[in-house]
């Protein structure tokens, strides 16, 4: 089985108004939310969303190009995860705040 | 010398989704960092910004309405402060690993 990663910004590509701007969305926070406590990553489909198909991947795309998930194919899955290190790395405290928010 | 605040969430209405949007925007970073810089507060024409009048108090009133600061009229001054100790009670790491991040 082959798996192969999506496109997304390196580390140092990744700026912090796209990541907030791509955070500052209720769908988007739930993904981020559901990934943060998967960190082997999560099949796409399988994080319950009140939105259509499209609407799930046009999200998980935003956040994609973001730097904010990574995506790998694995097979006919994609499977995504947070990217906790480079986003802690770049700015210490942004994701723990944004996870302890009242949902 | 009458001082009044202009309207703004209390904190327990403050959203984390409308916070992040309101700081998803270049602009709209800068005067964060900027108030962050100036816990006294600073008048709002004092900001060093590339941008008109107009769409500096629109960018204002947008941080304003999403509880990200505090804006008080002084005479005919408005004096903008960053609500620093409502963020950081609800989102524990969120402003600082904002403001630590690359410019």
């Amino acid at each position: 089985m082959t798996t192969k990663s999506l496109p997304q910004p390196d580390r140092e590509e990744i700026r912090v108004e796209s990541v907030l701007q791509a955070l500052g969305e209720p769908v988007r926070l739930q993904i981020i939310r559901a990934l943060a406590d998967a960190p082997q990553g999560i099949a796409c489909g399988d994080i319950e969303l009140p939105v259509t198909a499209s609407t799930r991947a046009h999200h998980l795309r935003t956040l994609r190009e973001a730097g904010v998930l990574s995506t790998r194919t694995d097979g006919t899955r994609r499977i995504s995860t947070l990217r906790r290190e480079d986003l802690d790395a770049l700015y210490p405290g942004l994701l723990t705040g944004i996870l302890s928010a009242p949902r």
